[in-house]
Order: C-alpha cells, then sequence, then structure tokens
C-alpha cells in the first residue's frame, strides 16, 4: 500500500483525492496546503497539514502528487520537494518543459529521488502518442488538436480584466483544419487556422462591454492570434450551462511508406471532468514512480522514459494474458 | 550505424527492407532465406544468404528482424536466434504470447542478448493502448475492432479448401457495436456482434460453390463464429481489385471517475499497406532494442516494457522540446 501526499488542494488536487480512493494499492495519507488547515474539508480520512510542515513526512510518505499551477506553483516547490521526497506532477508550460526537467532533475539526483514530470494528457498521453507515431512513420506530419473544452489559464485571464466579474473560455478546433491534419497536410496549418476561443464572460452592471472586449481580442498570447467570440451573459446562465469541466482533443498523423502508401493514426479523447482525467493520469503514473523508485532509478523521468507495464495495477503475466 | 539482418523474405520482410532503407541510422546488411538463394531479388544492395549460415554473421549483424510467419515459422526460430542475436519479432499467435515470450526470454538470458517480442499493430501499439486506457480508466471497459482490412491467415484458410483456386478476405467491424463501445457498453458484445466476414473466392470451374460456402462458414475459429458473407468472382477481378492489403482498427475504452463523470479514448489506425505499417513499427522497435542492448539490458520485452523514447531516432533535447 503506497502512502500518497497530495500538495495544493485545487481543482486537481481534490481529483487525486477521489482517484487514488478508488485504487487497490494507495491511499492518501496526508494533504498539503498553504491556506489555513481549517479551511480544507478533505473527501476521504486523510490528515490535513500546513505545506510548511511537510519536511517532517519524509519517512513516512512514499511519494508526493504535487497539484499547483504551472506558473507559480510548481517551478517553486517541484525543484526543493524533488530533494525530500518522490514526485509526479503536471507542469504544462511546454516551452519552459526542458529547463523545469532539467532543474528537477538535478534536485531528484542530488537526493536519491525519482521524479515523473509534466504527467497528464497533454503534455503526457498526448505526447507519447506524438513521439509514437513520428518514430514509425517519420515521413510524415502531424497536428494536435485542443477541444472543444474549458480552458481553465484563459478563463483566469480574462478574469484578470477590470469590470469583468467571471468568466469561462472554450477553446475549439476548426473543422476543417482537423480535415487537413487527417489528410495528411497538417504541416501547412496556422495557429489561426487551427482553433477558435468561445468567451462566457459576466461584466459589472454598466461595464464598458467594448472596451471588455477589446482587451480579451488583443490579448497577446492568449486571444490575439486567435478569432475569439465573446458572449456577455449573467451569472446566473454562467453557473448554470458553464461550470462544468469538459475538454477533450486529439493528436493526428498522417504518413507515407513505400510507394505513396499512406497511413493515418489518430489519438482521441473526450472527458467529462478535465481535472478528474489529469488526476487519474497522474495517479497510474504515481504507481510508476514508486516501482522506478523501488528499482533505485533516480533522477526526473518524463513519460516518453517510462514504460506502460509501469503504470498498471496488473501483473506482468496477466498484461501478457489479457492486454498484450 | 546499426546493420540490420532480415530473416525471412515474405510481404513483411520485403517491407522492412525498405522501411529500413529509408532510415537515417541504420542499413540493411543481409537477407537470410531457406529458399534458393537465386530465387531472392532484394530491393537494396543487401546480400543474401542461406538461412543456414545465418549464426556465421553474429559478429557483424546488430540484429535481426523475424519476418516468418508466427503458426510455425518463429516458435522454430526466435528461441534459437534469440541465444546468437539480438532480435525483433511481430509474433502475433494472442493466447501463445505467455509461453512464446517465457521460452525467448530464457533464450536471450542465456546468451546475453536482447529481444523484442509481439511488434506490430496488434499485438503491439494496440497492446499500448489497451494498457494505458486500462491504468487510467481502470473503472470501465474497452473493445478491440480490427478493420475493414484484409486477413491474411483467413485468407489462407479459405485456399486450403479442395477446389479453391484463389482467395480474400476482409475482417468488417459491425458499426452498431462500435457505437455501443463509444457508449461504455463494449463489456456485453459478443464475437459475433463484433465483427463480420467478407471472402472473395476464386473457385475451379465446375466447383460445388455450395459446398465450399459450407466449408468455409463452418470451419471452427476461423468463421463459425462469425456472419460470413460469400462472393464467387474470378481471378481477373479477384486480382484487380482485392490484392491491396489495406488494414486498420480501433482500440476504444470508456470509463468513470467521481460521480459519474464520463470519459471515452480511442486509437485509430487507417493503412493502405498492412505489411509496410508493421515493418514500420518493427524498425522503430528494433532501434530501441539496440538501445537496450547497449545499456545490458538483456532477455525479452514486450512493447509495454520499453520507454517510448527509444523508439525515436529524435535525442532526448529534441524530444523534450519538440514532443513532450
Amino acid at each position: 500500500m503506497l502512502n500518497i501526499g497530495i500538495v495544493g488542494y485545487g481543482n486537481i488536487g481534490k481529483a487525486v483525492e477521489l482517484i487514488v480512493t478508488g485504487q487497490p494499492d494507495m491511499k492518501v495519507f496526508a494533504i498539503f496546503t498553504r491556506r489555513p488547515v481549517s479551511q480544507i474539508m478533505p473527501q476521504s480520512d486523510a490528515k490535513v497539514f500546513d505545506y510548511s510542515k511537510i519536511s517532517t513526512f519524509t519517512d513516512s510518505i512514499d511519494l508526493l502528487i504535487l497539484c499547483g499551477g504551472s506558473a507559480t506553483d510548481l517551478p517553486q516547490q517541484a525543484q526543493q520537494l524533488a530533494t525530500e521526497f518522490n514526485i509526479v506532477d503536471s507542469y504544462d508550460n511546454h516551452s519552459c518543459i526542458p529547463e523545469y526537467f532539467k532543474k528537477v532533475n538535478e534536485a531528484a539526483k542530488q537526493g536519491g529521488k525519482t521524479a515523473a514530470v509534466s504527467i497528464g494528457w497533454d503534455p503526457g498521453i498526448f505526447s507519447l502518442a506524438r513521439t509514437l507515431f513520428d518514430a514509425v512513420l517519420p515521413k510524415g506530419s502531424g497536428a494536435t488538436f485542443w477541444g472543444r473544452g474549458v480552458s481553465q489559464g484563459h478563463g483566469d485571464a480574462i478574469r484578470r480584466i477590470p469590470d469583468v466579474l467571471d468568466a469561462v473560455q472554450y477553446t475549439v478546433p476548426k473543422q476543417d483544419a482537423i480535415e487537413a491534419a487527417k489528410e495528411g497536410r497538417a504541416a501547412e496549418l496556422k495557429t489561426r487556422e487551427k482553433h477558435m476561443r468561445e468567451c462566457y464572460v459576466v461584466a459589472k452592471e454598466g461595464a464598458d462591454t467594448d472596451e471588455i472586449k477589446r482587451q480579451i481580442t488583443t490579448m497577446p498570447a492568449y486571444f490575439a492570434d486567435y478569432d475569439t467570440i465573446i458572449y456577455f451573459i449573467d451569472q446566473k446562465q454562467l453557473n448554470e450551462e458553464h461550470k462544468a469541466m469538459p475538454h477533450g482533443g486529439n493528436v493526428f498523423h498522417s504518413g507515407v511508406t513505400g510507394k505513396d502508401n499512406n497511413h493515418s493514426l489518430r489519438l482521441e479523447i473526450k472527458l467529462d471532468s478535465n481535472p478528474e482525467f489529469t488526476a487519474s493520469v497522474l495517479v497510474a503514473y504515481a504507481r510508476a514512480v514508486a516501482r522506478l523508485s523501488k528499482e533505485q532509478k533516480i533522477g526526473a523521468f518524463t513519460i516518453l522514459d517510462i514504460p506502460m507495464a509501469y503504470i498498471s495495477a496488473k501483473s506482468e503475466a496477466e498484461l501478457l494474458q489479457t492486454l498484450v
């Protein structure tokens, strides 16, 4: 039985608690938070501790699942915690992954610990698909599509605009681009051609909605490179229709062998709850980290470095018989 | 540069030669055959040798790709060759994989060699998908569908019936079953409900076609458990319309987390040429076997035991930057 520690108790932390509770070989031992401990109401019988106390649990916890955000939480926490604990995280800032991996790898090696970084569905399962597809069909091209689904980061960005009370943003793939990817023309697609952004915004009464629109559509990186549709609605409608967290996506790859034989590969996921699915992936890879640690494989690993058998609760014999 | 030896020069052997020739880091060093050497016309500048000479090449060949059939060739060859060479094969007799794995594992360990067995798309890529999907959504059920595509084994079986001159068999998934799998009801599906079999048969002039039909539809394991449609056509039409080897398939998995949140996962492949795609997978895993061997990881491995990074021609830094 693995003793799991959860660091951070937001959407992902709560979902990880739920998923761990359903596993045959692990349990939630403790939740660590930087909020007042009394404000945290666990769904399991896990104890809650202040984050500052975490180093006193190195003997009783087998591994930590880090559930903070990629913007500031994980870059601060992972490097420090990896010197004392085995860890898994879902760091998802794609362009900074090489640097992040390097730092966590050094920390884990220094402490003789094992870390799995950037585990989730993208980066994560989609990284596996992209690498597999590219390796088996190198004469080809691929494209990743996200959505239709809620992007938390984009919703956060809108909520920081003055006079915005609440907001939800859907990332929506464009059908023409999906068709192009299926036909092997993924390499030609530009950012604006692949996805659009659909925003549901609750504005303060009397707010200048044209100014809010302008601020959203011109926001660099988040919206400026996309076609963006904005709907102003009231809080009641937002709560009733847009507070679920569905998501999904596709990795397409098309490649050629021999005399013009074409092959198409596709991984598709459709999720009712983005946090619960991300947590499901984190928990499966927590199992892998425990196994790698037991084999004294120390340092940082991405999803590409971990054999699939390590994440399964099934034995080698059972896998050979039923899933190979 | 890896020196590859190809064992067996049928559809898969020829396709492996083609695919290796397109790789940056390997070349076909030799082809081994049990047919008269003079009958083999390589597509590359590889030399052709009689199979009986293979043991004299242990120093010059980095690994062998075994391209024989699973019925008799591979069970005879793999166990012997794994004591002398690193090998990769596509052994695909699902129910015998545990026993086959055990024998090749013992042979490889005895010889200090590395073997990857049952590499292709099913078993192979589909095994990866089934294991991944099951591990991240254990409260769920999945189903694998094959086709529409040509099953060589079923065509062979029909050709062994008296008065049959030639035959091609397509495995066809049933749309209702695919819909059921998408909706999470895969566990309820019976063999007959999932696939049907479509046969194109060339009979000898004056043959009793009713008797041929009877022999096909009652053939145990191959046809008796399936709805089977049989068309009698002439050799010209068979040659013109049914000699390509397209195939494809889907792995579906549907699972639940939390309070009834449903998630659907799907891997889909569509192939113009089954042998060329199978060869593409074999060649990518040949790269992995060479790396495992270099690290002195000896014994047999399935696709579930091999990290994805090992099959890519890209460096770790490039993978971190572009595909994770």
